[in-house]
């Protein structure tokens, strides 16, 4: 299969590796000439635009970018994907972007003749690397089928969540979330250390107990790997900030309330504006100890 | 092994009776008469006031009482427990209360020659009538031993905390979280089923992710069992609202902020002040959902 | 002088009616017909098309739209004011849209020759039929003095906020502190209520004291006019709700953290999808009501 | 007039003072021989006691405390103030404390056949020395207007709130609004000013306008006085901390939710935290600003 791939940043750098490393013809290109010549070393054709992609012998594109704004570029813009691609052609978003806009690019998309899937993942730059993302994908079942296998290349868990737009739903109402558990979990370590209890007793009781989390067991603020590493490496904080941005947004515009959500959103705001915004998000914990 | 048990309430009724089914000669008080005619008709004596507990034959005096201010009473009022029982007999109080009194009362019990141990419980009345509540437990090694055979009969997972107090810190610590993730969990499934997905779609994406948690696997607010029967049953939002309480009131003392916590507390009491106290708190998502 | 006048809405509709009752020539557009008629009949000319208003002879340009989308179609669509109007007509929106959506469009005005200012304004529909709005202004000084006439016939306060897009700023940020502190207000006059005592002395007390403020004062949730004739008509809760975005939004995009402006929004989304958005915004504290 | 005061701390020996001032014979005790001594230097008597002070020959007692635990035990400790005291002499507790509190000591005064009133102040030490403190007077109308003169000797505000407690419920609603609004101010003129717009103008237009506050105008985080000085003086951030734990607990005791209430709380907690328990409370927007 013949693959176009727009954005080879620390995520899709190594997405688009693993597609060469599992046999599949792949096209690139990206703004970056090292990114792009990185690929290339790796056996990859490269094109000057996404234009160029678009009009590639190519069967399916993927795209992993920044922002919804980039996306809405790359796939609407005079001389992006659409301006250029031929009907029937598969794309696959993997930007985490708000549903909304991914059902917008969907739309125009499939009025054009092109299937389209949202398809953001979860894992990080380390599960890029190692091929073992979570990719949550939103489309018809007979695009999710077909980009299956391809998925599998760069993950190991391919879930479809439902119609176009419900992979970056299923991302966003996880990461938020996400985002709220471990700022509980680090008030709960918090507050039960102050109160006089062992870091590891208390997680050993919460992890058997009601208060369990993944956040808890596997990404501990006071006990887990990030936090033994000086919170370096990992889930940065302006990541789940962004995440947790695209979570209000999106429940503004359904006029959906989300308290603790939005809290979650401020308190990662001000966390990052005291300069913490590369740490680990498990960093967040350090908001709640004292000042030496 | 004889067992003086005081406080035979929907908690403490059934876990007398575990006591007796197991063997154990145990001696009841109630403000009650039909709570404690229940018991002894499985086999209790019963005696007409704490005083006589503590004057009693027995080497164990286990207390269930509804707060701070009933377990102080008890145990230090002028005709209470510490005024009246033998030294060397081990006290355990089952309560849930804060820490701090907690704390108070066992080191009154040391200076009396009382081992104490605090031991609140979680898995509710279904846990206490099958004997398979949690106990966390705060104080000494030792007495921890000695309690276990008893505690055994009880519950099936029987920890140990550290020092005195140290079980109500971890009771505390692990509810405030669970109460800020069910808060978290109903936000998230409220926001994915508003943007169009499937409920029972998200929970299984959440629960193989990293957002996955006890609220969103065992008791999801929107999928699970209490959410299926009207949410009648199961831990009510009124008993969550009190351990919130205790977890805010014992984060003022020691100066630490809990602001997840607290703002779970205060949806909780407005939760329960539109008429929902009784609802099991997985119904706190209510709260996110337009009236119809 | 000749005004442009786009948008005559409940806010747009009397404005422009009091720059006729001034002397001033006005023609206007609106999608609806009979609000154009009403005008008409006040002495308004009329134009089919935002195009047509820009090609009268008119010396400004006003315009008072619903929201961002609105505002940018109306400037710089392909047949917009941008595309059509002579250089040097000053141009002056008067809608409430976020800064930055603002400075946008300012940039592309005085780009294209044509000196803009952001005037939103504060005072609600009662104000726009009194004549006496307050107008919040962005943009140069000469611009400002220039049309300060004019808008001096719609309103009794005309400040000057600084540059381009500060009246937004200026307006978003009053309006974020006036939901915070209705809220507020509503918090402290329930629970001194509910610790027993009187709206009317609480009231009175909080006015002389250092918790007063326009929310205590003027539209004391207990107290004041919109709660002795339930709550309708006044400042729209759904109106509050739009400007809380709209401050969250902007925060967003700055990285500026604000913890009780986002909880003010999601409370008064929560409040809205219960079916209260066309209350005045002081009934936020029926949400701290026992349900009856 | 003959006055017993008891508690002759920063606030209390100034408000002693301004008793002597006015000519009153005023008998004092505290703790701090110091300050017992400063007094006596101003012409006061002293005694060895709470009890010498009920037993002395005095109309009034007046008691300025640090928290309820004091209250309770100078009022009703065994060798307290009701223990010794004369029937008919009133009582006055200008401390801050919990309206609950409040309530049962004044229960336990009258039924000794002592009046009491809860009267509490605002105004901070500057007032104090000054004599320009307002004072929150709750209990029976005769005794408000026996107590006005002496009252009148410390404050130039004298407001009667309702019966007894209401004097501590008063400033309890008062300051939580307070706490709340401080932050909204912060919050509001960090995100006008990260959006680019002069504080003293921002703060200029909100004044004329509906944010308008206390909190805004007389102290505002930005532009006012204690921001010119550092934050040092003024009303310090841990009182209005203690101000917010009693708001929260009262209202937690009467199932009230104050939800901005509570995370105000929170933020004042942490900002404590970090070392700024000393910093006038307006000192809260530095949270808001990022680190340099």
């Amino acid at each position: 299969m013949r693959i176009g791939f727009i954005g080879l940043g620390n995520m899709g750098g190594p997405m688009a590796a693993n597609l060469l490393k599992a046999g599949y013809d792949v096209t690139v290109f990206d703004l970056s000439a090292s990114a792009v010549q990185n690929l290339v070393g790796q056996g990859a054709k490269s094109v000057a635009s996404p234009a160029e992609v678009a009009r590639a012998d190519v069967e399916v594109i993927l795209t992993m970018l920044p922002a919804a704004q980039h996306v809405k570029q790359v796939y609407l813009g005079d001389d992006g994907l659409l301006a250029n691609v031929q009907p029937g052609v598969l794309l696959i978003d993997s930007s985490t972007i708000d549903p909304h806009s991914a059902r917008e690019v969907a739309a125009a998309a499939r009025a054009h003749g092109n299937p389209m899937l949202d398809a953001p993942v979860s894992g990080g730059t380390a599960g890029a690397a190692a091929g073992t993302l979570t990719f949550m994908v939103g489309g018809e079942q007979a695009d999710f089928e077909r980009a299956k296998p391809a998925l599998a290349a760069m993950g190991k868990n391919i879930v479809h969540c439902g119609a176009a737009g419900n992979g970056q739903v299923a991302k966003v109402a996880n990461n938020m979330l996400l985002g709220i558990s471990m700022i509980g979990v680090a008030e709960a370590m918090s507050l039960g250390v102050k109160l006089g209890m062992d870091a590891e007793v208390l997680a050993g009781i919460i992890n058997t107990s009601s208060g369990r989390c993944w956040s808890s067991e596997v990404n501990n603020p006071l006990t887990g790997a990030p936090s033994q590493r000086g919170y370096s490496g990992g889930f940065g904080t302006d990541l789940m900030l962004k995440d947790l941005g695209l979570a209000a947004e999106a429940a503004r515009q359904v006029r959906q309330p989300v308290l603790l959500g939005a809290l979650a959103q401020q308190l990662y705001q001000a966390f990052s504006a005291q300069g913490n915004g590369q740490l680990d998000f498990s960093a967040i914990v350090r908001f709640y100890q004292e000042q030496s």
